[in-house]
């Protein structure tokens, strides 16, 4: 009888070519096939010695070389791409069988998929995967949505190629359909947030405090020892350290303004939106790159628009060690308030799509192998473990503890940045909606006002029950609505 | 021979009916009928001295009394209802008629719906009315989307029932299939930013400045004779002056401090996103609003979270008529960001569904008769006739002055509140924005340098064209991608 695979990969780019790689690097039996045969021929001429593949040149041929129940990993393009290779697969397989969508789809899509297989009996596996080629092959931040029956046959594999952090796999089951899909996508909402206010950070310690590239790069190495310590303040040291060959010049000033971004982002937004959930610090860190992107209306606008006076602002602590501990205040402040928006919004889906998230595992599996790992997720971690519904990260006491300690620094920070004309977007954002959430009156109560006057639309009492209108075109009176 | 009428209204609540008796009193013989006939009937008793209605008990009976082409507002609820209602009288309807939707829908649903119908050979008109019952009734603002072949049918009409500037009706063909119920949602979602930067103002005069509701709706009524003057200001201040009959406080201290909302901020936002365009004054609006009503997490943090020690920030310019002089500049600064916004996205919107809007005319018609009618759009308008293809409001001459004489004001203000701890995520938010878009670098540059270090997603250069990537794994040499 023939060898069979445990598991096969479908769609041999880098990530594809990489995650297969990362099972044979295991120890499993590895299918692979790619619409051209020449990249499966590839993989298993170059890689062949890492462990054991079995490559396919049709589907047909690649279905037949796996075990029962067959796992079907496809790595394509979302959309319509993977419409495409699901129904090329689908026909072929059997009853109990599973495809694991490891993409980066919309979370609709894949509750979609996931209802519309299991009416022919397939399991279909939405799959987070995050840390890039390098994290495909060495061992990514693995987040499976799907069935409980399918995570059993198909959980163990993929914590064997996950990241490990004290020997635990960064991989669980998140819940049902898609779940998995759902954290990813906030995962990248988050990591938005996170790089806009590393950014700013940058912009206020070079602008406001007149360091060079190469002097904030040591600031960032020095953080990255402390609470702040992650792959992304890592990241950027490396990256204002780097001085360009060819000019001399640091490399971030050789390198245009304007960033770019693939839609996860934008879709953490447009999904708290349906849900409810402010989660203004992405919002800002989206938008603040669609603006820096906007190259016709930056250019209609350069020299234009002044800026404020010379030396306003200028006292508060610019320049020195005083400014920089104020920044990594703010950034800390700032961070945790994004981080507290991102939860909220697993939360809030958790409970709209009946997906039973816990918390806690999804901060547990980002300590490694994806973007956002840093060891601050433990907190988050140890926070939901001490109260699964906890309401928001913000009154947990280490993160309680953090923003007390920083709010002064952070407020000096955003005064500063708007004095300065420093753009601040994330530091601001994150501030106001501290204020916010904290304030024992909101001037929303003005807004209910006017939306009754206007539109007759009712509002509630502080004191009693009931919804309220206000005959505002008439004798003003209050009738009961 | 039976008379025939102009124009049938089905679905007769109270938008529904005060849009047929507004047809009635200019004179044009109005077709109306309901699901239920009791409406209908009512309709007609209460207001049938006030023109010609001609009650119809069936949808067959209604259609029949229409003269050609047919012209049948349906008012329904949107989304589902909105289709039955059109799959109800789409096969009594003969080519060339039309079916004009008033209801707020979705664009993308009524470019949907324009097409299903267009291969029917009907005309669907999705058309933004806004002023709610009271605009319906007397002159409303109304954006009708469609074929330039229905407007030409039905443009008189609307014309004839729309507020009126100078003699000239609020009411334009905006453009093809949705265009027209586009614009409406942007215009709600201008309407968001625009109340929050006036609940803000409000609240940084109470809190900062100690102002009585009384006062500050004094303050208000005085900013209404100025460059500020506006429906909204207006509503305001009568707003601030309420008190309430039964406790004697003020009427915005007795209102639950949640703000509700009905979904098209949340559209506006969302399809921002799509476009790209960087909405974050509507966006922050939206959020504030959620903040506002996620009651549980308030709770949550209700007297946890500190807030700045006593004393802080007081000096810049607290109580007295400096802190309103700023918080007016504040807010016209900001507002005039809001709008820019906006209007960027109306012509990123038409660009991208080749819609070919004209901005000024939308100013226009938004000049009476809607929620956010203002002398402020003369300005917008006459902006875009300087210039139709102005890449943002903030470099027209009017609006270019007024934020550079408001500049320092509103650094004084948004640093003031940051010190204080009084949520300004709006006016923040408008600062950011403003000094993202002056900025001669935008540290978009490190973002896109981080992006080419985890995901090789690569960037573009200063100094030469093309896209290139570091090795940052390997000998960190840049190579052409």
């Amino acid at each position: 009888m023939t060898e069979k695979a445990q598991i096969g990969v479908t769609g041999l780019a880098v990530m594809g070519r990489n995650l297969a790689r990362n099972f044979a690097r295991h120890g499993h039996t590895v299918a692979v096939h790619n619409r051209s045969y020449g990249r499966t021929k590839e993989l298993v001429e170059e890689f062949g010695h890492e462990g054991a593949f079995l490559p396919a040149e049709s589907a047909e041929d690649f279905v037949a070389s796996l075990e029962r129940p067959r796992r079907v990993v496809i790595m394509v393009k979302a959309g319509k791409p993977t419409d495409a290779v699901i129904e090329e697969f689908a026909p072929l397989l059997e009853p109990g069988d599973m495809i694991i969508d490891a993409g980066n789809a919309h979370f609709a899509d894949t509750r979609r998929r996931e209802a519309a297989l299991k009416e022919r009996g397939l399991h279909f596996v939405g799959t987070g995967v995050s840390g890039g080629e390098e994290g495909a092959l060495h061992g990514p931040s693995i987040m499976p949505g799907g069935s409980p029956e399918s995570y059993e046959a198909l959980g163990p594999l993929l914590e064997d190629i996950a990241a490990k952090v004290d020997g635990e796999p960064c991989c669980v089951h998140v819940g049902p359909d898609g779940a998995g899909h759902f954290v990813k996508m906030v995962h990248n909402g988050i990591e938005y947030a996170d790089m806009q206010l590393i950014a700013e950070a940058y912009d206020l310690l070079r602008q406001a405090g007149g360091h060079t590239p190469a002097e904030i790069a040591d600031v960032f190495r020095g953080w990255n020892s402390g609470r702040l310590g992650s792959y992304l303040i890592e990241i950027t040291a490396e990256v204002l350290r780097q001085v360009d060959a060819e000019t001399g010049k640091p490399f971030v000033d050789v390198v245009v303004d304007q960033a770019e971004q693939k839609g996860t982002g934008r879709w953490t937004v447009q999904s708290a939106l349906d849900l409810g959930v402010p989660v203004s610090g992405i919002a800002e860190a989206v938008f603040a790159r669609a603006l820096s992107g906007g190259a016709e209306v930056r250019a209609a606008a350069a020299g234009k628009l002044p800026g404020p006076s010379a030396g306003a602002g200028a006292g508060a602590g610019a320049g020195g060690a005083d400014l920089q501990a104020d920044v990594e205040q703010a950034l800390f402040a700032s961070k945790i308030v994004a981080y507290a928006q991102g939860f909220q919004q697993i939360q809030a889906a958790s409970a709209e799509y009946g997906w039973d998230i816990d918390p806690g595992a999804m901060a547990k599996i980002w300590r490694d192998g994806c973007i956002i790992r840093a060891k601050f997720l433990d907190h988050i971690k140890r926070a939901y473990d001490k109260q699964a519904g906890l309401q928001t990260l913000l009154v947990d006491d280490y993160f309680l503890d953090a923003v007390s300690g920083a709010q002064a620094a952070w407020r000096r920070v955003v005064a500063l940045a708007a004095e300065q004309g420093i753009p601040a977007p994330g530091f601001a954002s994150a501030l106001a909606y501290y204020d916010g959430l904290r304030a024992q009156r909101l001037p929303a109560a003005l807004i209910q006002g006017q939306r009754d006057f206007f539109g007759a639309h009712t509002y509630r009492r502080v004191d009693k029950e009931g919804a309220f209108h206000t005959m505002w075109g008439a004798d003003r009176n209050e009738v009961t609505a």
